[in-house]
């Protein structure tokens, strides 16, 4: 599927889908939208992507299908329900499900479509909003290396790093993995900072000398500005990243392992969506890390 | 002091002590430096260091004296104790204590140094063996900043990042912040690596597209191979580490902040020393986080 002109229907077209399905355009391709909204219909077809009214206008006929949804139960609803992508794809169809949920939800969907003659890939991205956009993403893909192949094409328009990382339902481990990481390593950092406010040390010279050895870490060079200026708008949801945790949990469990750091970082998670700040950046877990002990962040 | 040709006394000719003060050599210095046993007298010399049978031998005249000692207990007796450095020392002399230890401690230095006319310095280091070699340390420097001007022509001779973080304690309680990070960040990458062992994911894959992303981190990129091949030779002993996480605890305590994560990877940190593996890289948090799931590290 490096040729174009592939007729590709997207299911998804929030702040990462749209940006997604427009680079997919850039690349020659048609893509039909699902938009349920004026707004979107609007802002898709800016992009020159056809909005459609329904899943099943957007899939109907469609070589590929790509989604793009907060959480499980949605691509499941997407994917199985009535109208759905399996309803309207016939064998041979290719289905790319870029949301980040559960790796069993995943691992069934991927059953279900093959016994359709569906192809499936699991394929999380991170990379964010601006990796969406300039088509930098990082692709974790699960599912047959035959089927990435095939799809590499059209990935090659959404990311840079696009790897394969074993049968169905791995790449949602690996983004799971992921996010283990990018909450342990944003919640040490927020410690080390309310330590060093605690003590009245100056936090910038602190930071620079810090992230210029061991301690360094991509979090902190990406958000020390912000986390300095205790600017806590997103960038990435705390809610979405409590989602996401939610499928660690989950998935740690049915695996039968304790990851005890882990464990602390999700309920801190928990805490700060339950204070109400969900919808601020999840680097917010040092407000709540402050706060807690009275600091200035 | 960008003059060569001083002399300098140097206590703590250890696995960093040792490169560093033969750094200094190497910078037109002459180093006298205290060595008990046999062997060190012979690496010292190799140097062009002047090996000595006492602090006193060796701090005696000096313009400046260097500690690199294991543990604040070990910095008071040399500073303090009979024939230490206080009592060898005329006004005018500079101390820097480039150990690890408690802030608190390393104020009481400096009020007792200030009080005899010894101006002291608090410059503890990151970079490892290997920076001590190449003179490519990280150092934090607490104290009078027109003191760590005078001292900046020898520090250059060690370290290729020194930044002064505030008055006397602050280079120990940033280094204190530094070590909760780095600890930190071991930990929760040991637990994403059981986690994708725990569901057979492809290690080397996942931490391909793990380690591009927001997940990144110095401690993944330079323990990658070794996390992989199961080898926790040391780098940086546990204990040592156990030690710093020692000093974090009381000085948070004293500060009156809680840090949560931090104490839960401090607990872990003490167990890995409980089960007898304090002389390996503090890198084996993994292979204890590994056992403790009945998972191949």
């Amino acid at each position: 599927m490096s040729e174009t002109g592939l007729s590709i229907g997207f299911i998804g077209l929030g702040i990462m889908g749209l940006p997604m399905a427009a680079n997919l355009v850039q690349g020659g391709h048609r893509v039909r939208g699902f938009a349920r909204s004026e707004q979107t219909r609007a802002k898709a077809a800016e992009q020159g992507i056809e909005a459609v009214g329904s899943t099943a206008e957007a899939v109907d006929g469609a070589d590929v299908v790509i989604t793009v949804l907060p959480d499980s139960p949605d691509v499941v609803e997407v994917g199985l329900g009535e109208g759905g992508v399996l309803g309207h794809t016939a064998a041979g169809v290719l289905w790319i499900d870029m949301s980040t949920i559960d790796p069993d939800t995943a691992r069934d969907l991927h059953a279900r479509s093959t016994a359709q003659g569906v192809r499936f890939l699991d394929a999380p991205v991170s990379g964010g909003e601006a990796g969406a956009i300039e088509g930098q993403l990082s692709i974790m893909v699960g599912g047959e290396a035959e089927v990435l192949e095939s799809a590499r094409g059209l990935l090659d328009l959404l990311g840079t790093t696009i790897v394969h990382v074993g049968p169905a339902g791995s790449g949602q481990v690996v983004k799971a993995a992921n996010q283990i990481v990018v909450a342990g390593n944003i919640q040490i950092l927020a410690e080390a900072l309310v330590f060093l406010r605690g003590q009245d040390a100056d936090l910038e010279r602190a930071l620079e000398v810090i992230g210029g050895g061991l301690a360094g870490s991509t979090v902190l060079q990406r958000k020390r500005e912000s986390l300095l200026a205790g600017d806590f708008r997103p960038g990435f949801r705390a809610r979405l990243h409590h989602k996401d945790l939610g499928i660690v949990q989950r998935s740690a469990r049915a695996a039968g392992v304790g990851l005890p750091a882990t464990a602390l970082v999700t309920q801190l998670m928990q805490t700060l969506v339950a204070r109400g700040d969900g919808d601020l950046d999840h680097s917010a877990l040092y407000a709540q890390c402050a706060e807690l002990n009275a600091v200035k962040p």
